[in-house]
């Protein structure tokens, strides 16, 4: 048995199953692992370095012969940086985070589907304005940044809104239940984040794949802190879902106070440094509640390709003859 | 068709659909219409005023001879309230927002079924503790009071927690494709509000209604300010998702400084006395971006029903055999 969607149709692809492309975390490795697997791999370039784009996307391209893709953030990316990612041929390329319009035309003239993801209603209308070929609808119970919206709610009106365009549910879908739910709310798949950072192949430390293990969704948070304590330029619209730590917990509410503060923010780049877990957030949507093992991203995309079969079919078995 | 769950099951009802017991909105007249129409309403109680409760009930009893239920906020109530509202022979009490162990027992033992809401996993491991018949777990895009959790990652882990014990999903469901979503998800049906907001027979004004049919999720909030603008002991723990308006705008993140401003509070007190919607929030979830118009109960209750069924039974078309 296999799930065909719009997606799978697409791209040829077995699974309607979507490798986030968290920045620094999906590299090569991992997305050559998805896509190897039935999935679509998609690596995360964020600002698109060369030197680690030329590493990952020889990794991916010696990991599979199937379709794999590379995720971009608006914000922090230029014409030269797309060209330059054009020119690696990945079947996809997905763009989160900003306006796609200056970027839409030439990725698609290139013969190269382009995925955009959006947070709220108004981009979800953008992408689509811009010839978007899927459009991923995100709830802000995703790990890693995030607009405003909840995932069940957000991605319906995405639908209606998209019509014949195809629609990706992601935030806070680690299971085959959640990809199931992703479809019957019109989704023609689901992209996952958390539950592929929980791999063996994903770019994270023993530490980290440690916490999430560990983790509840309610050690998880939403917030500013982390991006003005690394000086980073994400626009203020998208906070970041994290795992909790007492660095966070300490700042909470006082992100203006943080900013401010340079021996608070000289303390967290030293800590940075030895990447001690008490300052250095780890990336983890809510969804993080049912990841409780470490697994490889090939069982991983099988498994949740056959229970969110096996949801949809319980689920149709419960469509009975009425009796009165 | 219909669909058969747990839930239908234990109440002998047609379609796995409760009426949200939202407070004063959710009067006899609209749970005898969801319940007569195959669901199963609840009378919204908040804190169990019993003249409102002789009235409401009085209207259920008239509307249906099936089965229907009240909803009680846990931290407004005492046993007192709970004896004279399991006096009036409800097929179901739904306990909310607070500790429902020193109500469970005489519930169960009056023959009751005990519904009760949780927002996190804390709760929801005391809800099975005191042995609920039914645990609702409810999502923070829901209308009204709410905890931080989403509805999508919510549910699925509270379902593994409950085992046996039926669950619904609450907060951002309107429609056939959340109910849907639901079911996939593992629970036993969906619990919803701001849809049966919209309705000919909701306790509300023609303004408010006009309001909810025009708005968008974007234009929703989670709040305390309204709480303390009107004087509520309602648990800061649970603030509320209500429709933006001016003076929501006004205070929000100065919720502090409102609490100690009595001019600002009379000023909302005298703005409450005329009903005035640039200060009385109308409670509304996110799923309000799939309201386009008032129905009656009635034909939502079906309408709901038949399409969570075509969803389910659309995505099951798309489990086919494997072609390798």
């Amino acid at each position: 048995m296999a799930l065909r969607t719009d997606l799978t149709g697409m791209f040829g692809i077995e699974h309607p199953i979507v490798l986030a492309p968290m920045g620094g975390v999906a590299g090569g490795v991992l997305a050559a692992a998805v896509s190897e697997a039935g999935g679509l791999g998609l690596i995360g370039a964020g600002g698109g370095d060369r030197e680690w784009l030329d590493r990952e996307c020889g990794l991916a391209a010696d990991g599979t012969g199937k379709p794999w893709g590379i995720g971009l953030l608006l914000w922090a990316i230029d014409m030269d940086i797309v060209l330059s990612v054009i020119e690696r041929r990945p079947q996809a390329i997905m763009l989160s985070f900003g306006d796609p319009a200056p970027y839409a035309a030439a990725i698609r003239d290139a013969g190269i589907r382009l995925l955009v993801q959006v947070t709220d209603m108004d981009e979800a209308a953008r992408a689509l304005d811009v010839g978007a070929d899927v459009v991923i609808a995100q709830g802000s119970e995703a790990g890693g940044h995030c607009g405003h919206r909840a995932t069940l709610p957000f991605v319906p009106s995405v639908v209606d809104l998209a019509a014949s365009t195809p629609v990706l549910a992601a935030g806070g879908i680690a299971d085959g239940r959640g990809l199931a739910a992703a479809l019957t709310l019109g989704a023609a798949g689901a992209l996952i984040g958390t539950r592929f950072e929980a791999t063996h192949e994903a770019l994270i430390s023993a530490a980290e794949a440690k916490a999430i293990v560990a983790a509840h969704a309610s050690d998880t948070e939403c917030n500013r802190a982390l991006d003005i304590a690394r000086g980073s330029a994400w626009p203020a619209e998208y906070p970041a879902r994290t795992l909790r730590n007492p660095f966070l917990d300490r700042w909470h509410g006082r992100e203006a106070e943080l900013a401010s503060d340079p021996v608070a923010l000289q303390e967290y780049r030293d800590a940075a440094e030895r990447d001690d877990l008490d300052y250095v957030p780890v990336w983890a949507g809510e969804a993080v509640d049912l990841i409780t093992d470490l697994e490889s991203a090939a069982d991983l995309v099988g498994r949740i390709g056959r229970d969110a079969e096996k949801a949809i079919l319980d689920a149709a078995k419960r469509c009975v003859a009425a009796t009165k």
